[in-house]
């Protein structure tokens, strides 16, 4: 497949921290597909050091935003309209963090005030990063918003805490903005539902390993990589799928449609 | 009918605010069918005066609380048990409230602080009354949790405005929360979806009249009125329907599952 | 509770077979809330004699019909007006087979003339069971349908088989056929999405006491008994549930909305 | 955009009619992206000739079949493999027809022998085809299916009648199959759920301009056409996608994720 989905499209990649991250991924796969990007992530994240390295490679600039922060948004969209030359094409949300489960404290035993900035940070900054676009006239007609996010949304997965509960915040922002990007710009707004995936995010769940064997058992065509999550970005961001939008689309090999799977029954 | 479905049990009653409220009209439903209640609002909603009316009614003692401060919460669980006489058996949430859409800010340009506000009122509210009810063990085996939502939480409703969001949060906690009460205690915890309601909160809503009519339309059986979410409520509320739980019910005349009603095009 | 939730309904009862199916349970519940019934089930059922014995418990004329014959079903609504002195008011359709689950042909080599009895068995019968009722104008005013159906509709259970499939043209039927009954009567039609149940039907599925043991495990509450149902199916015949139509509506403990159950893993 | 998504793959396209027909274009797209196919359709439809045509201009063998023979399947798949030199990668299902439909049937006077038809035609065919395509080992590992269906699966639409029905048995089939070919072969089944679309089958439903018009206005990015759906197949029939698996997806323009849109009120 020598294809070229996104050439001449300008997009911006938040989340990518290392190497293993899914935002990493797709940064990669959309310059090959023929995408300029800009990189961005919250100023601690930057400090590892580790994307500039990154963006060496993709020729790509990174630039430091607090997603909780408009100033920083506007600052972000100005940045990478001036330095791509022109509206963006593309984003990829990825931003995610629990302080309640980070800090170990129990679901029913959550402090609020780490919920709300949970929340602040997992899922508003969704709607922020939209409105700042969307009042800057910054994405281009036909552009594409994508997030991911995960199944807890709509079924309980216990340790996955409070951020169950940020990503349906998230997937509800995505499907409210979409009306208002739809109507106004033509750009489409979705979720991806990705397969619980090996990440320094991931596995900072509690059991996560044990949940990543049973979400690759569930699923008839095992759990999907951060590799196969990336071409599927490459596919939303393209103009082949210019009519979907305000959807949340499962990258999760079947496991949603899975009651029960004999495999699980066998070890 | 001369039903006593709910003899002998023990409920709190959050957001009545006058005679069109549904929360009024579940207190009075739940009481006809034998309970013994309390009722709550914010000490502000209280300061109008009518609740105390229906207390004295329903002899039903009258507690202030805040919904986004713990403290007002537990409060109102010790007063409770403490009135009723033991634990309490069913507890209906219908507290929602938009800064922004009480405002008028467009949804695209939100105010991200008053967004937390709305989120605080209308979902963390949720969240944090069944944590104190659950580190107080203070639901009885068997109980009932319901709280009201609307389907702006699946289908954007572009009046609705962040509401919707809120509403999308506050299901999940009901999914979330419905896992570990049901797992301790056998307590259910549901959301009842209802028809656009003739009440104060809901007519504070741009065009609320013109979609009131578009939903009586499109519904084969109407809107429900809240009279009949009353009803349904005690039915949530009784024996009979122990083993529904962390389900979203729409009590709506159907209009879920509507795509189009030929009736919308006549007129 | 000495709920009389039924009094002066009269309901028409599909698919009891022996004491451990729920629609034996349903039969019962609804006599002791004081409804007068009619029960039917195909003439090779009735044939086995246990049925008369319900019949006579319950005072209720037992009546023949196959339901993949209008004829039948228009003779039993028929007799049902004449016995019951008049309109119906509730209804419970509980019949599947699988032909090729019966017979152990693998689903990805059935024989499809045996589907196509499966589903003129198990969903077909529905649509002409409310046909029939529709056109005889038999229904009461504000009555009530209901269908048994079960998860693999939404979900893969492998064993299953077709019989997912049929279910998934059940609950179709009953969202089609709720528009026209409830636009022209007020008639609401639902499915309840029941646990897996140990009756006859449930314990000829290959693996059914595994998988009867998973979803006990998966379920907050555990899986919901027989009588369980028939509890709820009285709520839903009940005037209390009015404006619940067109859906399906899972009782399951909480099956439904559980991604994983930590209790899955330990054993 | 010069991608060659389809570049070395195979595929069987059924449904074709006319130049307006979805899999019409569908066809075109792919051969366009460097696919190799085969075009089928009933004996009865390549009478008209216009098939022929299409086939010579890609270079595609025209294949009787009737979809709901699994003789004719059988002989289309081995014709297939022999004329494109190997194992099938991607194929589409686009057929449908309802016999009470077309022969003005009300939904609530159905001929029960033409709603078999009508399910056969519609649905059963797709099992048909996965059943022979399984039991030969005809698709390529990583292969895709999908089936174009409709929202009407999920909500009512009155005009739509029992096509409705067979839509929902047909997504039902994806999901079953698609857990047996991707445990089996990695083969991933999908159903895209299109707008309304202007096409010989879309027009001979009563009402469909006024209903087209309707979704038009409710969908933010308005109607998607079948050129568009055409796209969205490449990508779904790509590498790109090959771990989305037995989903439903939305090919809409929002329309799904849409309550009420002010457009509809304004006129």
């Amino acid at each position: 497949m020598t294809a070229n989905l996104l050439e001449g499209k300008k997009g911006i990649i938040f989340g990518a921290l290392d190497d293993q991250s899914i935002a990493w991924k797709v940064a990669e796969r959309c310059v090959e597909h023929g995408a300029q990007i800009t990189l961005t992530n919250a100023p601690v994240a930057l400090r590892m050091g580790v994307i500039q390295t990154l963006g060496e490679k993709l020729n790509a600039p990174v630039i430091a935003a607090d997603a909780t922060s408009n100033e920083d948004l506007e600052n972000l969209f100005d940045e990478s309209m001036s330095a791509l030359g022109g509206k963006i094409d593309f984003v990829l949300h990825s931003i995610g963090m629990s302080v309640n489960v980070r800090k170990k404290k129990a679901y029913t035993d959550s402090n609020h005030d780490w919920m709300q900035k949970t929340l602040d940070i997992s899922a508003i900054s969704f709607h922020r990063m939209m409105q700042v676009a969307f009042q800057k006239e910054a994405l281009a007609d036909w552009g594409s918003i994508l997030a991911l996010t995960y199944i807890a949304a709509q079924r309980v997965f216990p340790d996955y805490g409070e951020m169950a509960d940020a990503k349906s915040l998230l997937e509800s922002f995505a499907r409210s903005f979409g009306y208002h990007f739809g109507t106004h710009k033509h750009v489409r707004v979705n979720t991806i539902s990705q397969s619980p995936t090996i990440t320094k995010a991931g596995s900072g769940i509690k059991g996560f390993s044990e949940f990543f064997e049973y979400a690759e058992k569930m699923s008839p065509l095992g759990n999907a990589s951060a590799d196969q999550c990336a071409d599927f970005c490459v596919a939303m961001f393209s103009d082949l799928t210019r009519m979907v939008t305000m959807q949340n689309l499962y990258h999760d090999g079947g496991f949603s449609s899975m009651g029960m799977n004999p495999a699980l029954l066998e070890s």
